[in-house]
């Protein structure tokens, strides 16, 4: 019986990162959970209103891997003030025979970083026009940067255009990520930027809805992977009617906590039953975009199925050493 | 901001012990959970059964502890063929003020061990005659020796009885818990057995009753503590309908998965609505046994306070040092 491995945060910096493989061990994680046979429980969820702070914890076995993760993700919202990220957690990861520990990451957050954006790949790589080169986000956040950094290595992204609630931090993610290969500008103007993109990517925690459905054109695709919580929304309920296509990563969570429960809500929704998943694309169940003139959404609400996938890749990176 | 706290089983196992203090800390968690402001999320509960696994994640928020504990059980019953325990597992501590990980206990469920047999301490304090000198365990696991353990803190034993499906292990178990002040025997009657205690303590994972209601007489207090899952059942219905009370750790819980499930099925429970929780006891809002000729039953299945209760409890054994 070997020692339980603990991984800290630098350690998981030097050796995970945003590149092709996390973007393929993701892809193939979808993949997986669309084959069936992982056991991916609804999400735990508690909210702390005192301290305004949210725990969830998110896991997912996966038949034939080594190894099972739990992730906490807590969010408390006035870390900022105290100079602290909101959030922040850890995966622990389980013997998928024994149940024993096996390691501990003690990543703040990072490897969902990572996994998230990683999944903003997926979801453009399978989705996005392949000539798709310019993009549009959402937010100025971590996952603004991080979800363009999975755009260009998917897809031949050579303008950005960033709009924020604050123009001040558009302009400072504009002026930070630019580089020879790709120029980035900030907009104050959501419409003018959406108009612009043949990738748009909404990463904000936003309550009301921040793109409006008249603001797509054809052969658009957007990912919103903003909304986690029964109280977000970011898109425009009427962005899932203008769609041809609308895909999840998993219908039973967009429902109660992504972007189809506001259009559910409003009845502008596909059909759930007839809802694709990002694995179902992957797997070639389902046909995915099969125009350039098409409008495709992906709404991503994060699963545990990513969080077992990133944290069996993490380890691997470590594997060598012992 | 501090580093992560680290803490091993041995080390845990050198400072925290099941005694009084760790009976009155759980105690204090059931009159917290009682007065209202803990958050307590529905159990996570994963089921892998291709490896004949399970996972529970259990926690709990307390306002005005300075954290909260995640606990992660798995239980893998294929262990013991393999020379492991069949249970395992860790608690995380989180900040309440910023969620930040405070501490993980890799205890592999040793401070679970002393938080369920502190429950059954608590129960027997609050509903057992003050007088009860003889205990009848049923069971002959880990739980049973802590149990009786925990009923000697209290309540002034003197002899005890040990019913288990297997009379060796009855047998075995009787001798190693012999002392001068404590005669334990076994029996492979469970009516004597049940007929001989004034507190019977049932600790096995039945899932057909092994506790009858003809068994029980006038004065006896009942814990019930080995059902944790909805197929469990340790105590024949008709023993609740026998009982001048039943008392729940959690309503919303025993409903689910302890012995209340199996009697609202058999339609022998006491209405819900009307059913005390041992906090309610504790804090005296319910007066608990009035008479020592009543028939007493706690249904135990185990809830986050007593985790987030049981972790605080640990972490300040070692909070002299640093």
């Amino acid at each position: 019986m070997s020692d339980i491995r603990i991984l800290h945060e630098a350690d998981l910096r030097a050796r995970v990162s945003l590149d092709l493989q996390a973007i393929e061990v993701v892809e193939s994680a979808f993949a997986t959970l669309a084959q069936g046979g992982v056991e991916m429980p609804p999400i735990l969820s508690m909210h702390m209103p005192d301290v305004n702070g949210e725990l969830d914890v998110k896991t997912a076995y996966v038949p034939g891997l080594p190894g099972f993760a739990v992730k906490l993700s807590p969010g408390f919202f006035d870390n900022p003030s105290k100079g602290l990220p909101s959030t922040s957690g850890l995966m622990v990861v389980l013997s998928s025979e024994t149940g024993r520990v096996q390691a501990v990451l003690l990543d703040n957050g990072y490897l969902t970083d990572v996994r998230t954006a990683a999944a903003g790949g997926v979801a453009a790589r399978h989705l996005a026009r392949e000539n798709a080169s310019r993009a549009a986000i959402f937010g100025a956040g971590l996952q603004a940067r991080k979800q363009l950094q999975a755009l260009c290595l998917v897809r031949p992204i050579s303008e950005a255009v960033i709009w924020a609630r604050d123009p001040d931090k558009a302009q400072a993610l504009a002026a930070e990520l630019s580089t020879a290969e790709l120029t980035v500008r900030a907009s104050a103007d959501p419409a003018e930027a959406a108009a612009f993109a043949d990738v748009i990517v909404t990463t904000t925690p936003a309550t009301d809805p921040i793109l409006r459905a008249d603001w797509l054109r054809p052969g658009q695709h957007v990912t919103a992977m903003g909304s986690d919580q029964s109280g977000k929304s970011e898109l425009e309920p009427r962005c899932l009617a203008r769609a041809d296509l609308y895909v999840a990563d998993r219908v039973s969570q967009t429902r109660l906590m992504g972007e189809l429960r506001a259009a559910l809500n409003a009845g502008c929704a596909p059909d759930p039953e007839t809802i694709p998943e990002l694995g179902d694309i992957i797997l070639g169940r389902h046909p995915g975009r099969t125009d350039p003139g098409q409008i495709t959404i992906a709404d991503l609400t994060g699963t545990g199925v990513q969080d077992t996938a990133i944290a069996t890749h993490a380890l691997a990176a470590f594997s060598t050493e012992v």
